[in-house]
Formats: structure tokens, sequence, C-alpha cells
């Protein structure tokens, strides 16, 4: 059973049928109807103006909200293990034309204000030094830890008070917000988040992720760059139908909690053997090589993450019935 | 009705069937059997070995082919009227980092090795100018004329005597095969064509292109730049398994077909007011104002190309039968 | 005798000695007194505050001026004989990742508002066509032709009302007031302009072109990218000094007049042979290759601009009798 | 007194007399005669062939080399404390469009095979992560560490063994030879390096530092490179001629001898208060912030390097006579 990623999940019954339901005659790129009433839609579940634009991938998500915050000379405060950092193959870099990210400490992939200052404080202010533009963090973090609001206005306060932008990189932003049982407006906007990379695919979507613009002014020219990268995709209505269906009826937040409550079960049966606090659908654990071959002899797949560390997933589509035998499993080692 | 663009029309059953034939749990990006089995499909298809990877718009396909055979510092030869010059708010810059766009002249967007020959050879051969590295021409043509295997191929032998690549976009590929009735390999690698941008958008997928490698070096850098712009989606197969629906049993060649006898329709209709000979899917007309806003009047959707010129595109999906009313409108006129 | 360019003229001996006049112990970079006093020495130069950097070299100085008016995604206007388009193996496309230059046309290499409103008339404003973003205009003209202050002013115009930036390649600046007779403002900020590449390296210095902002909003951002350029010189003092040696006395303007008088020496006895008016420094004028080869043999090195065409630029260091062999052989022919 | 930086200090009378001597016509760019002789001369003084370039700066120069070496979706392993990470403004992701500085440590910002298997080998060999391309190590260090012939050789070893490009930046290369007295191709192309950028600047010339290609075949693209950044100076004869007086006689290891004369001067005084070896030219001693202003109150002027830490370093204009004081001052605290 797959505790890969939940990259490898399937789509989202609901999101199949959007999508059929979409298969018309429309115009191209993102002059439908389904495209243009995506800013109301966010708009109205951010409870603040938005822009809100359709991208294909998470990663191209990233890069174009650091694009829209970051000018070429300047450089972008991160967590050490951010997956802008390590798994996007430079692309903010590519899209940036070149700013770099600066890298920050902080437990649990998880940046502080004060880990952000060690970075930015020790900058000379002088033309020799790329000089901070901006700070992206991950909700939840790159090992299943969740910023509550309080965390992230920490962390906003210091980029208005320094200048900075702040983009929260939201790949399982739904997993987070199901954790912390907030309005999702509380951990972005009303904390100082200017860019959200709101995830989907990894939470039942097909090919759809949203890049949420609170300060709605970067908007426009990112409609430029998300063109001139390709990623204006021709049938744009495929992609808008996705994400609609993912709102409806609040199913982002439902099948996030489905993943989190899979992951609560496992954690629970993990105990001491957690490397981080599980929060959201990522469970980090201790387990030797043997162990980890007896979970994989009896059918579960997962990642080695580090030696004697295993990174198990859960995803949307895998109920209560489903996870437990990896609990089982994984309390009986 | 809509003749406005190719892009506008619906996906196609058999495409939307597979993809919902994939929709279980598989490995992430590229890394299905879906994904995997494309190199040997399509190598199967043009009978030569190639390297065959989905992209997910032909913009990001035709960006990706350039930066493969073009250095930042050089120079693509390409039509005055080509796609990858007007129409793709700079992605071939932003891919290739900067490269410039060579302007050649042609009738009906077509290059010659004459209009080719007058650009490059006006360049001095010194480091104040940038170099040509490669020639991008279209087929079937931005206003739809078919280059023949020999007018591909005498280009393909100027590139390679002067040490030039070869792409060949490819957006409406199918229709220009379905016009020539020739072998797609006649057209590409055996005409010297290294890299071919292989549409499907317009043709029926949805969102799943092929960037064709017949110069097989250049693929794997490209699985690097893919990803670092964002375009290595994660659930890769969903785009794997449209490019396999449209090559089953030739449906690729049977849509264009289908496009194509459609716009054969009208352009017999069109008689002398004909811009271009008619040869893919793609009609250009002279027509009044008053004329245009006749047909459109009766229900007609299209595009006004130039002052007196309109532009009629048909799709995969539109019958004779539902093609029939507009053909007698144009006649009547 | 070299009138093959003016780039191939010796240093101004003001020049040499006020470089070993700061031959001394001072602070790296900009940061010495006469790097610091250049702001002054040309806001009162062109009688408003602007701010002043030294680059050394045009190609540089154009550059970091486009990139401070246009973006990524965007365009730029200049003619199709522009010195950026041709000359500078990309440069511009370079320092502003990628933007697009637009080619207009014009007589003599000269823009005029129709020749630039026929360019961005034509460009949809969609996301899929690149935007302009600025006008780059070149006085003296690569073709030796210099825009008057109206001129200039009816391009500035057009900018503002467009909303694009106006860049003045200067190269040959001096030769234009020289020619002119007016007040450098007139044809700078006072007509528009927001940067100008004031050229000094053609006209007596060594090595250092001044980037004149008049929008000074704008030099800022571009001292970071001079330093990510390379372009910030550890003794930059030497730099500095070249240009306050240029301004010292009016210097810059004396040899212009010298080099535009010769010019008009030449001019005079060429008479119908000439391809455009001489206004500035450089001589464009028929003559047969026969005839090139008699002058030629007689000691005069030029450049062969074009079939039956020859070029000849006159420099600072060359008086009315240095230059008489040369206008008495060319009245010869 | 400076003891600020070498970069303030005076151009060496041998170099002003050079430039001097070539203020005649000649022809532009690097036509000239002198500026064609360099491949010769630096081949002659490296005992191999080479290809010499002058570039106005040490980081122009770097950042061509890293841009020869590593491709945009590629990284360049370097120190932490390297010049390129710190204090370049980015000049290496701008000129190789992008390319990632992967950090590295060492004792005294010297890398070692170890130090750079650390960072390689925790690099997954896949397309999400950017994969390695060159290793850049500076010689004398950034804290004035001289790397010796076997130690860049063991470095070359790992370099060719994983298929790196190796750059060495050597602002101070002269010191580094001084130091080691041994051949310059002991340390550079015999142990592996690639390209050099050989600094003159800091050792008395005024503007014009050499880029060095032992792997010839890379200098050719770097001309287009060269040209296109705005580096390839019109007259570049007093580039050239800088270069060439400073190899004439050996002055450029005189002149490295001679400021590590002093700086040895300087360390003998400063005893245990060291905080590196002194090899260069660069002495790091611990001061408190009294014993600081002491000095400076006795008219030394130097750099406060880190808390409780000051950085002085020695330049060729400096005399024993002229350092004795400041060796007394350091030894008296």
């Amino acid at each position: 059973m797959r505790f890969f990623s939940d990259n490898a999940a399937p789509v989202c019954p609901q999101v199949m049928q959007a999508m059929a339901g979409v298969n018309q005659i429309d115009t191209a790129y993102d002059g439908d109807r389904w495209s243009k009433s995506l800013d109301a839609r966010f708009s109205e579940l951010f409870e603040c103006p938005v822009r809100a634009l359709w991208v294909p991938s998470g990663t191209a998500a990233n890069a174009l909200a650091l694009a829209a915050l970051c000018p070429p000379h300047g450089g972008v405060v991160c967590h050490r293990d951010a997956h802008i950092q390590n798994d996007e193959c430079g692309a903010p870099e590519f899209y940036t034309h070149g700013a770099k990210l600066m890298i920050a400490e902080g437990n649990g992939a998880k940046l502080t204000p004060d880990g952000i200052t060690d970075v930015i404080d020790a900058i000379a202010n002088d033309v020799h030094r790329i000089q901070p533009h901006a700070i992206s963090i991950t909700n939840a973090t790159e090992y299943g830890l969740v910023y509550a609001p309080d965390e992230v206005a920490a962390i906003g306060a210091l980029a208005r008070a320094r200048g900075l932008g702040l983009h929260m990189d939201g790949a399982r932003f739904a997993n987070a917000v199901a954790h912390l049982d907030c309005h999702p407006a509380d951990v972005t906007w009303r904390a100082g988040v200017d860019v959200l990379s709101f995830g989907f695919v990894k939470n039942g979507a097909m090919s759809a992720e949203a890049l949420i613009f609170f300060d709605t002014a970067l908007a426009d020219l990112t409609l430029y760059r998300r063109k001139r990268a390709g990623l204006l995709l021709s049938k744009g209505r495929y992609l808008a139908a996705q994400l609609l269906a993912m709102l409806e009826g609040g199913l982002w937040l439902a099948n996030a909690r489905a993943a989190n409550a899979g992951a609560a079960l496992i954690a629970r049966a993990a105990g001491a053997r957690l490397v981080h606090p599980v929060q959201a659908n990522e469970i980090f654990l201790r387990a030797t090589p043997e162990e980890a071959a007896l979970l994989r002899a009896r059918g579960f797949d997962f990642y080695d993450w580090a030696p004697g560390e295993i990174r198990l997933v859960t995803s949307w589509d895998q109920s209560a019935e489903a996870i437990r035998p990896l609990a089982d499993a994984v309390a009986a080692l």
C-alpha cells in the first residue's frame, strides 16, 4: 500500500466529474467562465479581495510567487530544508532570473523571526551583498509541522518591518488549516502573507494549483510571467474546474482532514519513534533497516528519509480502515 | 458555432476515458508506466529511436526545444509571423535566457532556404553580432500552409551545412501529415528535423503535448529544464495517458483528417476569397466588415485577422454536417 | 591614416593626466571622492538633479539603462540599425533577462513618432504578446544624423502618453550637442529622456562612460545591477577621473566639435557622394571598390559599409590639416 | 595609513607607463597587437597552451569562468565564505543564468575533498535536485590561507572523478604563488584547474584581470559572453598593456612578495593574536574594540571583520619601513 507520497494518490471523483463537466466548447486560455470566476470564489473563501490564478504545478506556483516578490539581484530567506531550496531543480532561480535563496535554520523546517533575523542581520547593507527581498515559509512544513496563525503573524510583522515580501508555500496548506481548525485567512493575509501557493494536487486534484495574491497589485505582471513560462494552458477551463470542484462544499478541507486523520492514527501507533510531532499528513519515524524491510515485506511502500528514519505520507483517499494495517504494523515493530 | 480556434474545442472522448483509466495509485512525476512507455511508442511511430517528453503546453514545448538548440548568446531564425515570435510572450527568450529570434520572410509564413540565407549571410562572423544557432519552422504554418518533405529537407540540408539545429513547431503537425498523406518520419527526421513540438491539444487532447527529440542527446538536459520550469507535473500519468490515447489506432491522424476535411469544405465555398491555399484546418479569407458581421449574426464565431480578412479554424469534432451551414453562408456572401 | 572608427583614437592628454592625478591611496569601488562628485557635476551640467554612474563601456551603459526601464517580459522599441540591436551581441537581452527589441523603421536610423506607433499599435494588448515598455533612440544615430530637441520631444511626448520609458544611446552624444549647439538639457530631460548613455570613450576618454538617470528613482537598483555584472571596478577612481577631466572646461564639447569639423570638411569634398547628411563625425559615401582601393592605397583606413558604400569616422585628435589630404583625395575621386 | 584593502592601493608605475605607451592609434576592442599577444605570453608563463582574456574586474572574471563551467540548471560547490558567494551581489547567478552555489565548509575558507564530497554526496541524482557541475576554490583564500599544489591536486582529482569543472579564484593568486615559491603551473593546470581568474588589480594594475583557460575549448564561447556583458572595452589595448607590464620581468611576483613580506612582519608582531596563519597578504587578528580604536588613533586604517577581530591587508607598495610602525603598534597592544 502506498505511503510514499500524496503525489501518487488518484484524483478525487468530484474533480474528475468537474473536468468532464467542462468538456465542451469554450474560450481558450483563461477566458472561460470558470477561470474568470476564480478571483471571486477565492476572495469569498479568504474573506478579502484576492487574485487567484491556476497553474499546473506547485513548483510553478512557488517560482511565480517568488518572481513577483524578489528582483533578480535580491534574495529570499527560506529554510535549509525548504522544497524551493531542495526539490525544484532551481525553479526559483530560473523564474527570478538568478535571485539567491538565503538559508535559515529552525526545528522541523519551521522558520522563526529569530532564525530569519540571524540571516538578514548578517548582511551588510551595500551593493556587494545580495539584499533580502522576501521570506518564504512552508505550511505545513516539509516535516509535517504546522505554523499557527500567531507564528505566521510574527514572521509577517518582521517582514513588514524589514520591507520584505512574505510567501507561503502551501503545497499542504489544506492539511495545515485542517490541523489548525482556523479560518484560512487567519494563517495567511491576516498574518501578513502576500502570496500563497495553495496546493490542491496532493489533496485530490489532478493538475491545478492556485496562486493566490493577497497583494493583488502583484497579479497583473504574473499573468505575463505565467504565459511566458508556457504555463498558460490553452484549455485552462479544465484547470479552473479542478479548483472549483475542490472548493465546492469544502472538499479541500474534508480531503485534508481525512489525510490528517490517517496520519494521526499512524502517529499514535508510532509513539516514541516519531522524529517530529505529527500535525498534518506526514509521519517521520525512526526505523532500523530491518524494521523498514519488515514493513515493506508486508506491502507498505514508503521513503527512506535518512539513515534510520523513514517517511510515511497519508492521502485523502485512505480511510481509517485502509490505514489500520500499517498502524498495527508500526505498533508491532 | 465556434470557428475561433481549435484551442477552444472539447477534449476527445477517448482521451477523457484514458485519463480515467489511469486514475489509480502510481508513481509520481514521470516515473509511472505510461510516461515510461512514451519513448518506445513514439520511436515506433517515427520508425527511429526518439526521446519523447510530455509537456503541458505547446509554448513550453517550443521553448524547451529552442533552449536545447540555442545558447543564451545565440539566435534562432524564424518567420516574421511565427508563433514563437508573436504569441508566446517571450517564452523562447525566457527559456533560452535571452537568445534572439532572427526574423526571416516567406509567403504564407513559410521559410525557404533563400529566405533563411538572406538573414544569416548578413551576419558578420564576429563577437559583436549574435550568431545563428538554430532554425525554427512551423508545420502547418500560422497561415495553414504545409511544408512538404522536400521543402523541409532543403531547410534541413541548409541547417546541417551551416551547423544549425532545426526545430519544427508542430502545433498542427497532425494536420500537416494528414494533408501530406506521408509518413511522419518523412517530414521530420528524414528531412533533418532535430526536435519536434508535436501538438495534441488542438487536436483532441487536454493538456499534453509531446516534445520529440530525434537528436536524442539533447533530451537529458531537457529533463532538468522541464523540472526547473515547473513543467514536470506530479501526476504526470494523466499527461502520458492523453498522448497514448491519441496514438492509439491513429486517433491523432483521424482527428486531423476530420478537421482538414471541414476546412476543405469551407475553402471550396470561399473560392476566390481565399488569402492562402487551404491545406490544413485554417482558412483565411477576405470579407468586408459587413460580411463578417453577417456571418456572426448567423452564429458563427471567428477571428478578425486583418482589415478585410477573417480567420476560420475547424476542429477535430466538427463533422461535415456541422460545417455545411458555414460553408453555405460563406458561399452566399 | 585612421578613419576606421573613433574607438581606435588615442586617449586625450587631459584624461591621461587626470588618471595620473588620482594614482594614490583611496577608497575602493565608487567610495572615493571623485566618484562621489559625479552626481553633482553632471547635475550642474544638465541643470537638474541627476544620478551619474561611471561604467566601463557603452554597451554596459545601454544594457543597464534598458534593464532599468524594461522588465524581462517587456519590449524596447528601437531602430532596425540600432547599435543595441546589431552590435552588442545581445547585451540588452542579457541585462534585461530576455526582453525583446521591437524593430522600427526610419531614415538614417532615426525613429519618428509615426515609425514607433506603427510598431506598438500593432501589438494586441494581451498576455500573448510582449508589451512595449521603453523606446531607445541613438543620438547621433548610427548614420551620423542628429535628433533636434523638438524631434526628441515628440518621441518623449509619445513615450509619456503610452507609459513608456525613453532611453538615449549617446555614444556620440557630444557630437550631437556640438552639432545642435544647444544646451545638453534641451535634447535630453527637457525632451523627455529618462536615461542617457553619455559616451566619452569615442571622444577622448579611455574606459569610462557616464550613465545618467534623469529619472533618479531608477538609479538605486542600477547600483546593484552594475555590481552584479562585474562592472563596479575596484579602482573606480580612475574612471571617475576620466569623466571629470572630460567635463572640465567643456573638453567633451571641444573634442566633439573638432571631430565634427573634420567630418564637415570631408563632407564638403564628398558632395553628391554622401549617402546621409553629415551632422556629426561619421561620413557615409558612395564609392566603387576601385575608388575605395584608391583611397586605401593612399593610406586611408576605413570601413566598407555596404556594396558601393564606405564609412569614414573622424576623431577628436584629427586636426583640419590632418584631414585635408583625405578630403582632397575624396574630392579627386 | 591604509591597511583596509589592497583594492585601495595605487597603480604601479610600470603599469601607468605601459598604458601611456599604447596611447596611440590602434584597432579597437581586442584586435590590437597587445591583446593579441596575451595567449602567447600567458602560455609561456604557464608552460602550456592557454587562452588568456583580459576582463576589467575580478567579479567579471569569476562570473565568466563559472558560466563557462556550469549550465543554468547546475550548481557550483564553493566555500561558505567565498567571494563569489558573499561579495559579488550575485554575479555568478547572473552570468550563469541562475546556477546555484552549493555551500561547503572548511577551515580558513579552504575546501577539502572531504568537505566537497559531504556536499555532493548528499545530492540525489534526479531531476528534482540541482546537480553539481563545478567546484570553485580561492587561492589565496578569503582568510589569506594558501592551497599548496598537492591540496589543489586532491581537489582536482575529485573534480575529474566526478566530472566537475575546477575554477580557481585567484584574486590574490600572485600572493599564493609568492608564498608557495612554486611554478604557477604547479598550483593550477598541473593540479587540475580548468579556469583561473588571475588577479592583477589588487597587485598593482588598474583595471585588468586575466581570465585564463587551461581548458582552451571553453574560451571561444566566453568571447561572446564577454561582449554580451559589456565587458569588451573598445580601447582594450589599455587593459592588455597592464597585463603585459605586470608579466614583464616578473613584476607580478615581485609585487606580491613585497605585500606578503609586509604581512609577515605584522604577523610576527601579532603572535598569539592571529586568527589564521598568515601566508599571503592578509592578517586577521584578535583585538578588542579598545585596541582597535588605539590602532586607529595612531593612523592605521583597517576593517572590523567580526566582533573582537580585525583584518589588515598589506599592498605591493608598502615597504618594510612603512609597515614597521603598524607592526610595532600591534606588538605593543
